[in-house]
């Protein structure tokens, strides 16, 4: 059994733990792929509204998302949310599930939208994933995402009306 | 003769002039429409990698504009801008000599595309000069602008590839 719950300082061992390889892989998250722990926190957690961890029923950490608005005040409306999962954790369900908890959460601080701003094209499962959870490719921007293995790739935004869903 | 040179903080009284009004408005840029000088101050020249002002022959600022990456690390390759021409040097392709500076100026610095998050769609006449300066839509995000007079509007993504240009 899968829950998610706020994520505790105290958690930022185990989460680092689960965020590093993709950090370093650099192939979906733009980060500096040779960032360290506390420059990971700043980012994920200090400069976030809100962040998250899923964690399975024996409290090992499978995953992570995080929320905050998309832009200054005439944007702020809409949120912008980030999810990592657990290399060993991959196919359960658990950026679904993340999804779902992300989109109450939206909706219960007041966002009324959700945008992604840089989907990887060529990381297929994510833009599925999200595809399936309701988000839409609104476009696509040539070249934007500079991938650590294929080079400059495409990446997708991302985007879901939430309000009145 | 309308020349274009970096922002100097003593600009800044001269620049929030030409700004405050199009602040106030709300129906273009995103930030707050309260806010004062100090704030305008750190999101348009502190945030921003450089700022920019054009200037008449007489030393008036007529325009001024800001770059700055448009995301972290592996999408810092991207640039972002933003432009405000004073209320009354309008229509007199001011926007244009600051773009292609701009342009220039992102290509001295190494970036390798151009990205505007959030052009307000109400804003035709921003959306034709981008156009025409060859930045393209390639996204439009249903309800991202909350305008102050029309409420919820719709804003585009506009992009275009510097490299090679």
């Amino acid at each position: 059994m899968v829950r998610i719950r706020p994520l505790l300082p105290e958690d930022w061992p185990a989460t680092w733990h689960v965020m590093k390889p993709v950090v370093r892989a650099g192939e979906t998250l733009p980060f500096d792929p040779s960032m360290d722990a506390e420059a990971g926190y700043a980012i994920w957690v200090e400069a976030a509204l809100q962040a998250f961890v899923a964690v399975a029923a024996d409290g090992r950490v499978l995953g992570t998302y995080h929320i905050k608005p998309n832009g200054p005040t005439l944007a702020a409306h809409v949120c912008n949310c980030g999810y990592v999962v657990a290399a060993t954790a991959r196919r359960q369900g658990i950026g679904s599930l993340m999804f779902s908890h992300s989109r109450d959460q939206a909706l219960a601080l007041g966002f009324r939208a959700m945008q992604f701003n840089l989907v990887v094209s060529t990381n297929t499962a994510a833009v599925q994933a999200w595809q399936r959870n309701g988000m839409a490719v609104v476009g696509t921007l040539p070249g934007a995402f500079r991938h650590q293995r294929l080079g400059f790739v495409d990446a997708h935004v991302m985007f879901k009306v939430l309000k009145g869903d």
